[in-house]
């Protein structure tokens, strides 16, 4: 039978889990890429607002208050459901329990809205009129155009020109909520008039061009979907209902799952359960990747720059360098060539495992589980399936009942065609 | 806040409502097209098994068992939310007390699954091997195709030509869940090829397609998703949750609302309240349709033919007329020239409502729901979502607290670019 947890409203986090406070090491600072030295606030706020930048840094508070005006927008769709996979259980025959946390509810469809939401609402009460961003297939810039319509912003994003091209669905559903797409590389910015009208475009280059225009104007600031601090700060909000949800099922959690591209679901999910971790108790963290873009398994961990056009600070994490072009594949929110600074540092430091996964694997996992859950998932959350379905599997042959948690970072109603 | 009624497996219906048992009118019988005489069983066992056929006409049983195979697939979505659009009630500044029922959530993204899974199985116990049906924009040859996996049995879709190639996606998410799709008209039927190549097809040519290619082999039937009895049976299990869900909020329905096309999810809907205004309580039951396709605002009260070729049998119903053409709209699954006879007669009885609407109102409606409400709502079902909307001003109006509840019978994630 189906076992779905919910919250009621009450029992929401009002608190963003603050996981800077609690790291037992501290991270290495972004520097400035023209001097190579820590980059100055002042730089910074061109880019972020004041309340943004604070949540950056700020290493002192454990838990940062979420705005009556954001809980208020995450009551849409928030708390989301923990459930458990009985089905897939059943399939697999394993003694393992497995429960999913689906994030696909969200208005625009996956976890990306957590920060949305926030990063709009900051920037709305900081004085900023519009925001510039990048998006891949279109996720992130679909999130932030909704947030821009329920703050009263204007949102502009530079769209892969590729995707673009590929995913008219999440165009359609960036123009229903309001957004302005512009294909990249476009002719609007200097780094985007380097390339052929023809260029395919890639995230690098797509981010110089939201950079810049945001540079160009004092009422215009830039936003990003993934990697950085403030954005894992935001998605605290999944691990702390799952804490919630556990904590109603009597369980504690063996393994917990979810995909990285930047690593925003990924710590999002399993920040808010590192302290247990540090105090001793056995919990695995598993961070699921494609094999085709392996930041984590497979990069140097190192400064690197974030962009093509070197705008962006320069930050320690895993890495790919920034001139790695992952082969074109569906997985289009997995193929950032970096990770969160927090992510890579917990991983070298042996806190979190990651693996990774073939194109071929995840698909399958995504087509098990539509036909045995009923839910499609996102390709990128499949890797996180394809996660769980080897856990279950050595639960199996183990012959023990480990309680596995993964996230379902969003449906893919929108990726159809690559599933086919 | 978000109030969020959800019940638990326990408290689903294990029974569906049969509501022919309780109407106070004897119902006017199929006819043979070939005769004017009342169908006879054998001529309608060659399309539907002897369950679904003894559901079309079983008059005295008041509950019938949903079979626990059944009640399984049931489990992996349902029940369903009963949400309250606290961010639709503040806007209007309304008194009134609006919620929706959200079957967005089912594996294909609408209602048709409940009555798609009942009636593959049924199908599969009666040694059905293959399964053929018409589709217009896609909905219900998805839901079918969905079922047609979980019993194994072969699903063929005959698919209004212009629909399959304006929405790919509904043909991907067929074509995922392994059922073969075939634009209509095809050249595999005697009906299909009496048209030319590029004939942009019609619901009633597709019918006849995929009722000639039942009829052709001994194994194989045919399955409609709308319009008869046991389709409304089936769907009761949505107006039977909605019942228990206002019982745990100790709140009584004014007004139930949902669109109709055929009349399968606006049957299922309000069918399990009507012996309770039959009893004398005050609720009025609103059927929200389109302007463009008026069968209960404009319609005749009639015998007519269920499709193009003749090989249905003809049904009392409100009609426009087999030969009627909807203009291009973009609500697909509304488009059908009849109605339930069930619905017709209540219509007819004066039990039920049934408004239009324009096709500018409704997306108007659809827009601000998915605003507001965070979901992006079926083009089909935002006439229910107008339809609410206008209750809701008159509830404003005459400074009533009214209780509304509307069926949001699917999400409209396939639709954008009608929305844009």
């Amino acid at each position: 039978m189906r076992e779905y947890v919910h919250l009621k409203f009450d029992e929401m986090p009002k608190f963003w889990y603050n996981a800077l406070s609690d790291l037992p090491f501290n991270l290495d600072p972004p520097l400035d890429p023209e001097t190579q030295q820590p980059t100055t606030p002042e730089k910074l706020l061109k880019i972020f607002p004041g309340p943004l930048l604070e949540q950056e840094i700020n290493d002192v508070d454990r838990y940062i208050r979420i705005p009556e005006e954001v809980l208020k927008e995450y009551a849409v769709y928030r708390p989301t459901p923990l459930i458990r996979a009985v089905f897939l259980e059943e399939f697999l025959k394993t003694p393992a329990k497995i429960y999913y946390k689906y994030e696909g509810v969200s208005p625009t469809g996956s976890h990306k809205t957590n920060t949305a939401l926030a990063q709009a609402y900051f920037n709305k009460i900081s004085g900023t009129d519009i925001l510039y961003t990048e998006t891949g297939a279109g996720q992130w810039g679909s999130a932030l155009s909704y947030a821009g319509i329920k703050y009263g912003l204007k949102v502009n994003v530079y769209m892969v020109r590729i995707s673009y091209l590929q995913k008219p669905a999440r165009k359609n559903l960036m123009n229903l909520f309001e957004g302005n797409v512009t294909p990249s590389p476009s002719k609007k910015t200097k780094v985007g008039r380097r390339y052929n009208d023809d260029h395919p475009g890639s995230l690098g280059i797509a981010i110089s061009e939201a950079m810049e225009k945001a540079l160009d104007k004092n009422n215009a600031k830039y936003s990003l979907g993934s990697v950085l601090n403030h954005v894992l700060l935001h998605q605290t909000v999944i691990g702390l209902e799952i804490k919630e949800q556990l904590k109603k099922l009597e369980l504690n959690p063996d393994i917990i799952i979810a995909c990285h591209g930047g690593g925003s679901n990924f710590g999002g999910t399993i920040l808010p359960f590192v302290p247990e971790k540090l105090e001793g108790k056995n919990i695995r963290f598993i961070a699921c990747e494609p094999e085709s873009c392996p930041t984590l398994t497979k990069g140097e961990y190192r400064y690197d720059f974030g962009d093509t056009g070197g705008f962006t600070p320069m930050l320690k994490m895993y890495t790919l360098g920034k001139d790695f072009v992952p082969p074109s594949i569906h997985a289009g929110g997995l193929r950032y060539h970096g990770a969160s600074p927090i992510v890579s540092a917990l991983l070298n430091n042996n806190l979190i495992e990651a693996q990774s996964f073939s194109q071929e694997e995840t698909f399958k996992a995504a087509k098990l589980f539509a036909k045995l859950e009923g839910i499609i998932p996102a390709p990128e959350s499949a890797h996180a399936i394809a996660g769980a379905i080897k856990e279950a599997l050595k639960a199996k042959e183990e012959k023990r009942d480990k309680v596995i948690v993964f996230t379902l970072s969003g449906h893919g109603l929108f990726d159809l065609p690559a599933y086919i």
